[in-house]
């Protein structure tokens, strides 16, 4: 019996800032903005800040960001049949609460219309549209925290493009493991959307980690990014979020980020620490096998790897490798390009295919422990099964 | 022809306190110190505090930091045959120059003493003692840098049971890149003594990034100790260091930290960053095949993964997996237990073996891709080597 699942290539890291947000930021004097300069050259260039002190005085910024045109065409040059598109860092962690229900209600909307008049994917399954969302919810420091049910409940009732929310890491301003979100929690594992966790602060720029050499981007993001995502996650694993929810279908960024490789470590810090040795139900390492992963790494070891530590996690404690478990921790792994950051440098417009998403195809395609239909799971059906796609 | 490396099980990430450093923490009322306190059963006991605002009221210590009975107790029971002991954090960073100097002049002669009046290894290799060491460098704050030259010479020349040094992250408070300290870098690589890169501080608490939930040490331990050491090692590589000194034998503990599950998408950063895109001769990914792992990660899976990254380094650039990488990596990778940190809970005095060195002898044995030759050499014989004892 041949697998009814169509072989597509699914974005499901793929970010906007829709208009109506850019002009929210064009509004600002303050980071997260955007701003207007003439270049040395005299031409007029908007650029993009998003935190204060933002290194090399932030990024260009143009229609790849907003323009739904600019982003089909992206699909198109890359193959990519389906987009699952969400609103890019800092989302509203910058707005009072009343400003950010407006906004989330607002942008909501305009992504399920975003996507429900984008094409459908006529050739393969034309029940399909080409582009699909992650919502917003208006989760800032002032939220009243019983204020969250009803609204994810609204935005699963009403946006049936939108599968999901993004969500960053910053919560009430207390983190995501405040015990006050144990309701929202409920909601979203209720409502079977899925949280797609993502960085935008960066950890380590705020103690001088960085030192004081000009690397442009690269610690924050290649470092930074990365560091918050597994703090986060570590702190919803610490808090026994997975144990009271179960079927929370969590999404890391960056393929997991530095969980994978730190989870034995952490384990056995759990293990070695009094205070928490017997808190959770599960070896820490467990709850890798119960969250989603990007594939979003650039490189085949590293998925391999991200793989066989999901597979490792039904043999809870076990220190040894085991065959077999890359394979079926692919399933949860799910093929992004994070566009429309890391294009190309200096051939944005032209026709060139952009090296970040060769590179994470290819990594894909070269992880020598996946079989065929594990690839081809990465690379779309995974995606359509967790979003609900098929 | 059948190899001639012994096959022994050697240590080479233990710590100490020496008596004279435990006296100078004893000296002091801020942290890093060691206090007494009354416990509630009327118990006197000394308690060690290496950070502010240590959780838990810091760890209980005793004569297995600073007793070399105890080291070699600890090493019997759980079969090590060498160690490569070394001071543990936060070493001499608190004090000023002129005291940094005596301390660490003294402790190298004590460690020298330590060492070369300890047991041989009779049975297998008489011309070898069973401890060896790493010493220290007096390099804080007002240290002027020129004065390291001579030191380190005189360190290696000297102190025939020091085979290298044991480096924090924070060098002249500037961190390790600060390009005053080119011609330390220099003569550590000319000398050939081993650079065990080693955290203190953590990346993460500064910034509030633990939460407000009671988590104990897990999260400074399990994420803030490995972002740290990932960060000073990026910042290196970052500055061209492994350019300029390509024989720099530089080991990170904790198995590489996050830096190999992060270093393509560090490559990725760098080849998109306009400002950093040509600076280094190499892909990023080349200078893991650089360094040198503890295998103090406490998973196969971990290990597995590392020794892949590794292999993969000369193949630079390349984003797919190959047969063999991870053989040829494991050659840089070499066991090691933390001790006497991650005692077992409550049963420190026991005969019990300790946990924490069961499941890092267990992730060795469990490599899936490792040969049993791979195994050894991570055991101890590429410690053998990298130390120069055969």
């Amino acid at each position: 019996m041949a697998s009814r699942i169509p072989k597509l290539l699914v974005d499901i890291h793929t970010h906007v800032y829709l208009p109506r947000y850019a002009s929210v930021l064009r509004s600002r004097e303050v980071a997260p903005r955007i701003l207007s300069r003439t270049t040395a050259s005299g031409q007029t260039e908007e650029r993009l800040l998003i935190l204060d002190n933002e290194p090399s005085g932030g990024r260009p910024v143009g229609p790849q960001y907003w323009d739904r045109d600019e982003k089909l065409r992206f699909m198109d040059k890359h193959g990519i049949d389906i987009s699952i598109v969400s609103m890019a860092n800092p989302w509203l962690d910058f707005l009072p609460y009343k400003s950010a229900l407006d906004l989330s209600t607002n942008l909501n909307a305009d992504l399920q219309t975003y996507c429900s008049t984008s094409p459908s994917l006529t050739s393969v399954e034309p029940s399909l549209n080409r582009l699909y969302a992650l919502g917003l919810i208006p989760l800032v420091n002032d939220t009243p925290a019983d204020t969250l049910v009803p609204f994810i409940r609204n935005l699963s009732a009403n946006h049936p493009h939108i599968r999901g929310i993004i969500l960053g890491t910053r919560g009430r301003g207390k983190g995501l493991d405040e015990p006050e979100l144990e309701e929202m929690w409920g909601a979203l594992e209720e409502t079977g959307l899925v949280v797609f966790l993502h960085p935008h602060y960066g950890v380590g720029g705020g103690e001088n980690v960085w030192g004081e050499r000009e690397n442009g981007h690269v610690l924050p993001l290649a470092l930074g990014f990365p560091f918050e995502t597994t703090a986060a996650v570590t702190r919803l694993i610490l808090s026994g979020l997975l144990d009271r929810h179960p079927n929370m279908r969590i999404l890391l960024a960056h393929a997991g980020a530095a969980l994978p490789l730190l989870s034995s470590r952490l384990a056995s810090c759990i293990t070695h620490d009094p205070l928490v040795a017997h808190r959770l139900q599960h070896d820490a390492r467990y709850y890798l096998g119960k969250l989603y992963y990007d594939a979003v790494a650039y490189g085949a070891a590293e998925l391999g790897f991200v793989s066989a530590v999901i597979g490792r996690a039904e043999r809870e404690g076990t220190t040894r490798e085991e065959e077999g478990d890359a394979e079926r921790g692919s399933t949860r792994i799910m093929f992004g390009t994070d566009h429309p950051f890391f294009p190309p440098i200096g051939e944005e417009g032209g026709d060139q295919k952009w090296q970040s998403v060769l590179d994470n195809l290819d990594a894909v395609q070269g992880v020598a422990k996946w079989s065929g239909e594990a690839k081809d799971g990465v690379k779309g059906g995974n995606a359509l099964r967790l979003f609900g796609l098929i």
